[in-house]
């Protein structure tokens, strides 16, 4: 059989466990859920693409220059950065050339999975991408993005997402989506990381900007948090359920108010002790569980990134470029004084992300097996692949069971993986419980109702859909 | 076929490996395993259940409220911990209502494993719990448990347990194992965390009412150490085998006798300095296991867990409630000193647990690779699954085979859960040796010693039986 | 059947997958690699057995006394070191008989896979060692050896070998490397540990001896460091590609040259403030990085090994005698100023090796899939084993890709043992790819072209040969 490796993406076992029979049981609990809408709970969709609904114009821009999945593996290739992205002296069709020569790097990758998805069956590519085609598809695709059947909001339903959320600014005013409402679900998500990261040489900018423009005028550490606090229900009235947090350690401490002032005024007057900003980050994810607690805002984080680790890059091309890298981590300590007043709260959601493998079975596991308030984010970044995924679920199942899974959440910047990044993850939850099955842990109904849950109902509960 | 979920742990292929193959030669090694008597040399089993041989009294009792991994299930599932215990306004049956509704949280688990044993062989279930039919299975169960057949003594033969280890205090007088030997070979386990852990406020106390039950009238470190001895030798007259310890962190240090003296003193007086109660943890590891050099006492550690990590839970409800929560854990460096003086000494056994799956390839099979005294020990507490001794033994048989193994260790609260746990170790190990044969590493005869030298003979082996 | 397990090296099915159809898939991927020839980028082979070629002398010699990795399990079960190699008081046969005995203790280890195929492969041993048979064999293989085609030369060409890397000392006049040259391709390797090394307290007088033989007349700091450049020159001209480093942590740091300099001499003079050591370290792997950019050398780093374990066995027998024990390991932050600093400088290859698994997917895939400097050792010492290496592909796979590996390396100190780890290995990833096709990742045209470019294009590539 001549295969073509995008042609994979229409296989109808791709992803499904090779032994015959899980496969077989694999595949009727996927038939419960691969027609099912997407409910994609967090993800990175800049919301003008849908509120301004103009077309896509070029492979190169849809595709590569705003994955940073991608360009990272390119540039591992040894392809500069700055052939990467449409620009002075580099064209859409150059970058696209360059993507087509690199084209075997992906075989294997999650992105690989999802890039095939997005130009067979988004974009009805049926070669694999090479130097010899490459301009043909760029042309090919070029035209395809022309009609109106490609533009944002037709793909949105295309795809069958039902209800997208976007991640946004504590001062973004959330006009585009309340103007794309009509149109499609898609809710703002709440994300002040850089008001909280007073290691950042820019917080103190940011932060008198929040001040000023949200303060309610009142200033210091009040007008911070009432700033803070008054942005979380501008959210919430425009749709929000959850905010989200970025932080470098999962800390938390609980500072009493007059200290935690003190704190952030010497931060503030850019003279801080050693561990301040440390401290700070910390006492602020308590003080964001808190505001959660009181509400209601689901409360996801996403920590141990060692952000921009590539110092001339940063500086040439900015952040997201492809050299976030993952540090160890630990959730037990460091949320314990957050869990400790705050874990069995009433309505209180806390998700946590890791990128860090150990912490499954070691930390995320026995602490969502314990606390009504913790969750199990689905596996995260370098994690969501579909091995990594399947990994995650024999490590936490044993411990916790499926009833504490946030359900898949796709953290994407891609618009056009959306639905090949879902179907990777239903293939592989239909994959896991269908070893279960085989191995006689379960029955087949159970199988049924679980992974029905998992897909469908589980993102809609946890993130109070 | 209509299946119930409980009737599975009946299936004769449970837990077996999937491909078809290799379940063929997995059946035919738990064949040779899968009857043979239960030595179970670690456990939490009270041993007045079996000195006074009393009936069990109902299903809460008897499978709910003692177990935290199955109430920590139901609590992260949104039950009060207060409706998990028989006690003022809440009986018994409502507990077990609490239970039947919350039963599709254990598929998968490795609780919901052992319950569908205990249910389906021991009591006779065969249908699941819900909602539903939860009256009528109490009442099912309070009959099944008024009959003779179901006392303590007559499931501990009807098990077949051959051997069973509880865990003591030191100032235990264990006269009820002597009491019970007539009926049922009971070891007790020397166990004197509370004496060690002066991190707790509570150690001055405990160390207070051993010097002067215990201390042969020598007073401070002197007398210390002679009653921690002294109460040594009397658990090995009634029959012990084992020493445990549960640490913060797995440190070792050797001290002089006056700077231990000096430590332990401060400590005793309430005026530590920094660090204090870290060394003396490090130095009394260091001298249990010379004390289990002189007296042959196995040393088993158990080390990397938070203990209560929520507060309002300990308070209300103590420890052992489900919220024990494990921590990064590293050997190498730890063990580092205990090992320099103790690792080759004649005779000495020292069983390495942990709840942190990154030391299983890492450390502990290069440690027991080496070392005569060191063995693996069972995977334990959230890794006692049948995925995670799979993922186990996996990670550590490429480095130290499989003679460096302890044998399985069921460290059960739960006295009708002991088949269903050796049950799932054997079917596990099985499947593992299935696997090394299958892909041609071993031949079957191989495998087939080392299924039974598992099974049977390491536990006799390693613990002196 | 009758198996013998030593003949299992021979089944044509040992280690593919057990699922028949990805078997099936495997098999036709090996034959792609199987007879390929053997180039070996890393390892510990003595050059003097090349370069003498003299008949290796018996069983004990040639199998079980150099190889760390089999002395170390015989001993933790029991055999005193002194009786694993010949001296006073111990006869190579006795040293024999040992391993014959603890034979059953190989079943399932890597160890176990490469003794069998030497047994087998290499001297026609096909019957498993065993206490009734110990003489025998001895006597065989003894008798054996003194045959012109079992002299080491004559190996090298039988195992097809194409290229073979040893690891030397810096001062090493290299003039073995230069002999044996026309009859066998060995290259050197630059491995600078000891004078790098200011943990040591004989670091000092290496340090002295260093600049006093390469220093080219300079002193102090200036000295050192154009001794360390020099060498390296040296090597290059004598065939070397690459320079090893083993250290403790994988820290570096940029200081200025006044500032390293002062650091230098302050350790120099055995007079370092505290942490001076490890700065030191980190200090010096920078500085290597930059001169493997100057130079070409490909750097390749082996961090994290908790060296020499037991004190009275580094005592009485010396170092590399199996009880090196790894410790937790993270690159992300510590290679941070090396990467930033020389990351994406052309030409240079830094190969990162482990012992420690939870940096595959955290930190070694990230790194490799941005960074065009760094490439994926394969996994190292302890990992180097069947399922290790699997989990270490299906760890890296899904965010690296294939094509940042740097193909297979054995590092390995048994002669005889080269072609069963090479074998090993190219079973291994047969299988990988086998399951990425079954699973429909990657389609069976895609698998050949990888498997191909790992075994035999990768380690040339990337150890520029």
């Amino acid at each position: 059989m001549a295969y073509v490796s995008v042609a994979l993406a229409a296989d109808p076992d791709r992803l499904l466990p090779a032994d015959p029979g899980t496969r077989q049981i694999a595949r009727g609990l996927l038939a419960l859920v691969e027609k099912l809408p997407i409910v994609s709970v967090h993800g990175h969709i800049d919301i003008d693409i849908l509120a301004e609904d103009r077309p896509f114009t070029d492979a190169a821009s849809l595709l590569v220059t705003p994955d940073h999945y991608v360009t990272r593996l390119l540039h591992a290739g040894g392809v500069p950065m700055e052939r990467l992205r449409p620009g002075p002296g580099v064209t859409a069709r150059e970058v696209w050339r360059e993507f087509c020569a690199g084209w075997p790097r992906f075989a294997g990758t999650a992105s690989g999975y999802w890039l095939a998805g997005e130009l067979f069956h988004v974009l009805g590519v049926a070669e694999d991408p090479s130097p010899d085609n490459a301009d043909e598809l760029f042309d090919h695709i070029a035209s395809a993005l022309a009609r109106p059947e490609f533009r944002p909001l037709a793909l949105f339903r295309r795809f069958g997402v039902e209800v997208l959320a976007t991640t946004d600014d504590p001062l973004d005013p959330l006009d585009a989506h309340r103007a794309v409402r009509p149109q499609a679900r898609v809710l703002p998500t709440y994300r002040p990381d850089r008001y909280l990261n007073a290691f950042d040489p820019a917080w103190t900018g940011h932060v008198d900007r929040l001040i000023a423009e949200a303060g309610g005028g009142a200033a210091g550490y009040a007008g911070y948090l009432s700033a803070l606090a008054g942005r979380r229900e501008h959210f919430i009235s425009a749709g929000a359920v959850s905010a989200d947090h970025g932080v470098r350690r999962p800390a938390s401490a609980r500072l009493d108010r007059r200290d935690a002032a003190a704190l952030f005024d010497r931060l503030r007057r850019g003279m801080p002790n050693p561990g301040d900003p440390a401290m700070f980050e910390a006492h602020m994810l308590y003080e964001m569980a808190r505001m959660s607690v009181d509400d209601g805002l689901v409360m996801t984080v996403h920590p141990g990134i060692y952000r921009s680790h590539h110092g001339p890059t940063l500086e040439r091309f900015g952040p997201d470029t492809g050299h976030d890298i993952p540090v160890p981590t630990s959730f037990t300590a460091g949320l314990q004084p957050l869990l400790n007043d705050f874990g069995t709260a009433h309505g209180f959601h806390l998700v946590l992300f890791t990128t860090d493998e150990t912490v499954f079975s070691r930390e995320l596991a026995p602490l969502a097996g314990f606390y009504p308030s913790v969750y199990l984010g689905a596996p995260w970044w370098f994690l969501d692949a579909p091995w990594a995924i399947r990994r995650f679920r024999e490590a936490v199942t044993e411990t916790a069971g499926f009833s504490r899974s946030s359900g898949f959440i796709d953290d994407t910047r891609g618009f056009c993986s959306i639905p090949a990044r879902h179907d990777a993850a239903r293939r592989v939850e239909a994959g896991v419980l269908a070893r279960l099955v085989a191995e006689r842990r379960i029955t087949e109904d159970q199988a049924a109702d679980i992974v029905v849950d998992l897909i469908d109902a589980a993102p809609r509960r946890v993130f109070k859909l």
